[in-house]
């Protein structure tokens, strides 16, 4: 036995604990498992993206061995190319068929997948990188090739499930190898990070296929067109709407970049099948009968420029929804979406069309294994350490309750936090000491702190407004050579705005005066002084403080 | 029979139809039912409140007969001051006895108290106001002293029924009046503007008076301090929750300044009562041992400034929440608020606290009526003609259903909008000219117009930051006589600051000179030339389309 101490360093934020990235570090080597980002919520003004903050792995790009990557999905691979360009390129990217496929092609948009070194690894095939012998266990998910990561040290083996469900009836017909799961345990597994999104249902998740007949049905319910949206990545959901869209000889048209763009992959890569002559171009959907059409749309969760949004608005090039339409949404929102996604329907319903969602009928599963599924892979694997991750405090709570339920010591059990590193060694296993960890924004090109002051500036501007003075000083004596200017933006409803920039600039004009009499000629005094009285009067004015940014110029 | 019109006009926004006010017109004289308001979303940068346009009744300040309030929430009576100021004050204001309660502490918060005419009328009295017979008509919500408001013309009567339910067995012991339904039906109804909120929910909603005993058996079980949170208007809720206390021996603190207005204002009105000595001040709550202690707060839907959201953050003065503490959500989230909810949720986990939601327990029941209640209303009133109102477009549908499988005709049923007002006279009824419609915005002191310029730029310089470009030159000649002023806010992650605003000053001064020399002197056009150079230079450097503001002094 080693005395080297293997750590687990979960790195990300918003809300959910080890989901984005984790670091494996040994003997001085590490693996990355996954490199997700997360999406900026309205407060956020003006971020595009929001990264897990992986200063960690500065300077230390020559100890990467490799980057595993468990399935295709935005916050599991949506940081690498960030990743590669800030921290460096490691030897070698692993993952499944299609994560490597959608991977290869995200990293190309990104100028990078020439440098990178792509590879697929077969689920079972163990590869040693330095001191980690790694292997991919195939599980199910809603995504194609979804992969756990067994990381073989000489302390032991640890299992990163990745987000995962136990389909008995997975629709490519390959469910989560539960023999070697079974095996894993009977070898002895030293630690279990585990996937706790659904720790708070009770029971299994509906199996992907009984998601077809279902969707099926409905088809056969509808005279006219339908529209189905769900997520671009749920590459079986799609095939299942072709399916049915096929057995009721329907044509289907793919609506929507990330849709079409998905499909193509997984069609590709063989993964997707579809019959012959089925599918019809979207600005050929008007050239068929209405029961003749199925569109697939992105836009399921409202996003505000997806093709969906844009019907429901009447402002997509190619799809009109009309009275008989029937939009069928095969996902539910993600936490924080419902506002968006209701106000889709609404405006649907408004049109005249008809929706149906997954409260109406069967017509979604969810991606992520309930109690029970988190149950079976706790027994089959029979861990010495498990660390609930993918979740809430409270569902990395619930899962730890789980694993007490079925047998595992409290004591063996660690709820952890983002930065706080999971240390084992051959004593046992503790946090370590609190890595800093957080998120990082990017915004345009370029990528910085969320405690940056632009975003504070954003933030009182876009409340407020801001209030511009421009006050022009004789740099001989401080005397004013200029009127005055007083500009303001994002300043609403000012009923007698002309009024208060005389008002404003009488009161620059005072205020310069008797800066000039009290000797004053400093121009950053004299800004503090316009500040600080502009500020005053504008709040008297309107209730609202506004940003106020004298500038003087001397001549 | 007269050959007059009735028209009654839905105003208002933000999803909801017929919902915060409508204006009721015959002969010329107007009755308002409702002024109520609407809450900002975060995409409304900076907005305070949400008001419905009520533009149509400028200038009819002398035609209105009353304005009457169904009851005290805020999405009915919130915009009263503001109707009052910019419209002037109507004759008399009707409510019953809390509405009228809670409407005069607002109005005296906004100066408005003495000027305006509050009555409370009793359910059942009839009032005579200009062609109007009114009548408040009692029924059952999550707010004591709810009123149907029953408004009789020479052409028949007409009932909107506000918010409602049929709760048999209501807190106060008075439900809804059905039997004066059944009369008002019998005697015939020409219209019924009916509540549509639970429309899609099947079944009958769970009465007020089953949450306090599930609250009870919640409480039984806790061992440490107990927090409940609801919405401090639900003086009923609050009852219930001091009555649980009372029965298990706690002390109760009421946290948050709304929740101790709103018992006040009860308490004062004979409509709450206490055991003497059970309420204890926040600031003692750590004087008391956590298992005799209730704090009722206000947060129930994650509001930002909320005493609850702050315990969660671990910052109020009065209660430092810690592993023991049980904190029961009385309530669910309004859509839209489920992330602001779910991030406090995770917070009191975060610290060790336990939380319990109406998903555990039964210890919530809606206001509004389910879809056997709005059947079991039309059954009892017997409309000739039906307009559902308070909620979105689908909801209006399901209500139209419903309206139809009780057997009303379906060319009967008016799904209108907000701005179409339903005309009814002898001849039949019909959806007569859209009015101008939609909300306003309340900015600190002042009221405007959604597509307020400045709303516009708030967006734009809250996406991507702003540039101020100040430029100084001759008036005689144009030359440039001070260097150029280049400044900037809200503008992220600029990792070579300095060295862009070096390049954006050269820039000004070869665009200043270009000018001079092409002989051009005007400050519009000079400031146009820099603005497109500017924006062109800052979107290569940057990928971002920051406002910007070129500014030309001239001396």
């Amino acid at each position: 036995m080693s005395s080297k101490k293997l750590r687990v360093l979960p790195l990300g934020g918003l809300g959910e604990i080890g989901k984005n990235m984790t670091v494996i570090e040994y003997d001085g080597r590490i693996v990355v498992v996954d490199t997700g980002l997360m999406f900026p919520t309205a407060e956020m003004h003006g971020i595009d993206l929001v990264l897990p903050d992986f200063s960690y792995l500065r300077d230390r790009a020559d100890d990467i061995e490799a980057i595993v990557l468990t399935h295709g999905h935005e916050d599991h691979v949506g940081a690498l190319p960030y990743v590669l360009r800030e921290i460096g390129i490691p030897p070698v990217i692993y993952g499944g068929l299609l994560t490597i496929g959608m991977v290869r092609s995200k990293l190309d948009e990104h100028k990078l997948g020439e440098k990178a070194n792509l590879q697929e690894l077969p689920a079972g095939e163990k590869v040693q990188r330095g001191p980690f012998g790694i292997e991919l266990v195939h599980l199910a998910h809603s995504i194609p090739d979804m992969r756990g990561v067994l990381l073989t040290t000489e302390l032991g083996t640890m299992l990163m499930t990745g987000d995962y469900k136990f389909d008995q009836t997975p629709v490519d017909g390959r469910p989560a190898d539960v023999s070697r799961l079974a095996q894993i345990g009977s070898e002895g597994l030293m630690l279990l990070c585990g996937d706790s999104t659904n720790a708070d249902r009770p029971g299994v998740a509906p199996s992907e296929s009984s998601v077809g007949p279902a969707l099926l049905r409905q088809f056969e319910q509808c005279e006219g067109r339908i529209i189905v949206t769900s997520f671009a990545s749920n590459i079986h959901r799609v095939q299942q709407v072709i399916d049915a869209a096929a057995a009721l000889d329907r044509k289907v048209a793919l609506v929507g970049r990330s849709m079409r763009k998905n499909y193509n992959i997984a069609s590709n890569l063989g993964i997707s099948q579809a019959p012959k002559g089925i599918f019809i171009q979207p600005r050929e959907i008007e050239n068929f009968p209405d029961e003749k059409v199925v569109v697939i749309s992105t836009g399921s969760q409202g996003e505000p420029l997806s093709a969906l949004r844009r019907m429901a608005n009447n402002d997509h090039r190619d799809v009109q929804l009309h009275a008989g339409d029937t939009v069928v949404f095969s996902a539910t929102p993600v936490p924080g979406n419902e506002r968006a996604v209701n106000e889709t329907i609404d405006r649907i319903y408004e049109i005249g069309a008809t929706v149906v969602t997954a409260a109406d009928a069967p017509i979604h599963a969810s991606g992520h294994g309930w109690q029970e599924e988190l149950k079976l892979m706790l027994n089959l694997t029979k861990p010495r350490y498990v660390m609930p991750v993918h979740g809430d405090f409270q569902r990395l709570r619930l899962h730890a309750e789980l694993a007490e339920a079925v047998g595992v010591d409290a004591e063996s059990i660690f709820r952890g936090r983002n930065g706080l590193p999971l240390e084992v060694d051959a004593d046992g296993a503790r946090f370590g000491e609190d890595v800093h960890a957080g998120v990082m924004y990017v915004d345009g090109v370029n990528i910085g702190d969320p405690d940056d002051a632009a975003l504070h500036d954003r933030r009182e501007i876009s409340a407020d407004g801001i209030f511009i003075v421009v006050a022009t000083i004789s740099a001989d004596d401080g005397s004013v050579v200029a009127d005055p200017e007083v500009i303001f933006r994002g300043v609403a409803f000012i009923d007698e705005a002309d009024a208060l920039v005389e008002e404003l600039k009488d009161m620059v004009e005072d205020t310069l005066d008797d800066a000039a009499e009290a000797g004053n000629r400093k121009a950053d005094l004299i800004e503090q002084d316009l500040h600080d009285a502009i500020g005053k009067l504008v709040y008297q004015r309107l209730r609202r403080r506004p940003m106020i940014l004298p500038v003087v110029i001397e001549v």
